[in-house]
This record gives C-alpha cells, structure tokens and sequence, in this order.
C-alpha cells in the first residue's frame, strides 16, 4: 500500500518533479560495466527505502504496491549511487546485480528484442 | 503537431505498451563507455523517425512536439542500436553523441545532482 508521507530527506524531496502519479523514473545500471539493466519507477517512500537500505525498491504501478527487486528471485541489487537528472524527473541508480536483472531470466531487461 | 498515424512498422507498433499520453520511455546510452545520457520519450512517429533517419527524435511533453537532439545545438545523436524492454514500455537507444548530451551543456544529464 502506497506510503502517504514519506520520511524521504525533505531537500531531496522538494528537487523531484513527479509525474500525475507521484512518480519518477529509475534507470538501473550495472556497476563497471554501466550495463542498463532494468527501468523501474520510485516514489518518495521507494527513494527513501533504496536510499537507506541500498536495496533497489521501486513502487510497481501494476500491482501499487512496493517491491524489493530479488525479494522472492534473490536477485537483489546492492545500490552503490543514486543520480537525480537534470530535470529532476529520472533517477540513476547504479548496482551490483545478483544474477538476472530481468524476470524473464535474461541478463537485462533489454537482451530479447532488438529494433535496430 | 503529433502525426496521429505513424508509419512505424506495424509489427513494432503492435509490441509498444504506450502509456496515457501514448509514450513510451528511451533511455539513451552511448556507445562503447555504456553511459546513460538522458532519459527522453518518443510516440510512435519519434520512434519512426529514429530508426530510419538513425537521428536521436523525441516528443516533448512540455512543447508538445517533435525535437531531433542537437537541431538547434549542432549535439546530436548517430543512433547504432535501438532496443526494447521486456515490458514493451521502454526503449534502450545506443548512439554517438556529439557534444554535450545534457542542455546545461554536461556530458550527461545525471552528472550535477549525486544524491547518494
């Protein structure tokens, strides 16, 4: 269930420019490799539980509820560094991944279909 | 103005999950360093644009319109490899940025705020 107020620090909070939802992107990257791995979405309690944890967290707007990534895979993501975009509405998060970054077993979200 | 129908590949077009606006997310990595640049958004049309003029082409939510990456600031993008997410919702455009890939003229658009 959605948090309503989050303990998210308040000078973070205020640079975040959430979308109608109360959402902002996070782009999941590989540490060293700087592979992209997955793109999830965050709101303010999703931000401040990955900031604090350093487990990645992320709200699912399918099921509107929070997910820990690995919680039921083991795939966690030990984040090393979260970035806020020039805009304010996408975060970078970087990782170490424990195996497959993708549900469907793939390396990353990003190895099956190829447009171009 | 938005193309109401685009001639993007109706075997792609059938794999987007667009969102509300009819959207999807493109996160745009350079080639070989593996950097994320920005985070931008593409309808169907700016998805058709880029893969067949392989110049970075966006929709812009505040103008409400199309915009090529460097048309007016000459930093544009030679896209090599476009890719879709498992979800179907996320674009991974890999490219060559010329220039700056962020308009406070910042290599990328996650490098002025480290919130971790």
């Amino acid at each position: 269930m959605r948090v309503e107020t989050s303990e998210l620090d308040p000078a973070i909070a205020k640079r975040l420019k959430r979308d109608a939802d109360g959402l902002v992107c996070a782009v999941v990257q590989q540490r060293g490799t700087n592979e992209v791995l997955m793109v999830a979405w965050m709101d303010d309690e999703a931000l401040h539980r990955t900031l604090t944890t350093r487990r990645g967290t992320y709200w699912s707007r399918s099921r509107q509820d929070y997910w820990v990534k690995g919680e039921t895979s083991g795939h966690v993501q030990q984040v090393h560094e979260v970035r806020l975009d020039c805009d304010g509405d996408t975060l970078l998060v970087v990782v170490d991944q424990e195996g497959a970054a993708c549900h469907t077993g793939d390396h990353t979200c990003f190895d099956a279909d190829r447009l171009l």
